[in-house]
């Protein structure tokens, strides 16, 4: 395409290596930009760059934190004997959003995808360990870890990985549930979920 | 939500505030942002900021340009005695993009409608008659003005309005086709525009 500019289409081709927006897109959203107040487009470009460059990890679970530790380490509230090992800040938003959860999170910073190139070296699992093995014995051992990965192909390598590792510890590792979701038809569910929530049925008490 | 993070938080309002992304999207796309190489925001930024403080309109045509007048307005090839009536930049790109147009431009920066508040003196309007005027009885006088607004209410209430304001310059006024488009299926058709194809039918020569 034949650009009227050489700045629009420096944004344009800037602002499609955003993931899901293609080069139309990244148009429409520059001239959007250009219609608007320019104080929108340097609001925005602010933005991003503090957030890139100050943007801070938590030192305990690695999720994305304003100080040295997050808001959730730091809770006396929460209940430091069960975690929840996430793939990423997404997952522990999704899960807090819930309010059924009062634990802390352990945030891996991706999945094992060998098609991607993501082993576990490139995880944050060492310091998982670490974090078990250093409260072992102490008051506040850690007595649980809920695995809540996808079920997907990548989210079930992972959490076979993590299994494996996190056996020796004599930790409790349960998964969070897989079955029908609520509200989901069982006529249109597929045979692998309908499958697998009939094999973990859940007993009424 | 509860965003871990303050500038995660206000990185992800800036960027829901561009058209088509709502909070989830934006959040992802902060999360891509990242993960990747500093680098990326700040070329991002940086784009952002120069493509929304230093990009000019051609005089003429009010077309985004890196100078005063923009690359078409200058190319000597072009017909000047044909001018095409558009909303914005995009359908100078897209008609650009078919080969077929070998005339100017004047983009009207918007469309007339009630709706979001958008009247005939929001629009390049003025300098588009002024733009008729000055050159007629010359000999680059504009003979033919070609009105390539979309089929749609605003679209359609534009065209009139401009079809009343340019009757006394005696210029000859076309609109660009409508009917089935290429590849389409007559049976799926809407009854508006089958009928209009109808009307306003092709001699074969």
């Amino acid at each position: 395409m034949n650009y009227p500019s050489k700045l629009i289409e420096n944004a344009v081709e800037e602002i499609s290596k955003l993931p899901g927006i293609g080069k139309k897109t990244a148009l429409r959203m520059a001239l959007h930009l250009l219609k608007r107040d320019e104080k929108q487009t340097l609001n925005l470009s602010e933005a991003l760059t503090a957030m890139r460059t100050k943007t801070q990890y938590c030192r305990q679970c690695h999720n994305i934190s304003d100080d040295i530790l997050c808001g959730i380490c730091t809770n006396p509230k929460r209940d430091e004997s069960v975690l929840c090992v996430v793939e990423d800040t997404r997952d522990v938003l999704a899960i807090e959003n819930t309010s059924q959860f009062r634990g802390l999170y352990h945030v891996l910073g991706g999945i094992i995808s060998p098609l991607e190139g993501i082993g576990p070296g490139d995880l944050n699992i060492d310091s998982l360990l670490n974090r078990i093995a250093e409260k072992q014995n102490s008051d506040s051992a850690i007595k649980e870890i809920i695995l809540g990965l996808s079920p997907t192909m990548e989210g079930d390598t992972t959490a076979f990985y993590l299994t494996k590792r996190l056996k020796p510890l004599n930790v409790k590792i349960t998964t969070i549930a897989r079955g029908i979701p609520i509200g989901g038809d069982l006529e249109y569910a597929d045979e692998i979920t309908l499958g697998r929530s009939i094999v973990s049925r859940i007993v009424y008490e």
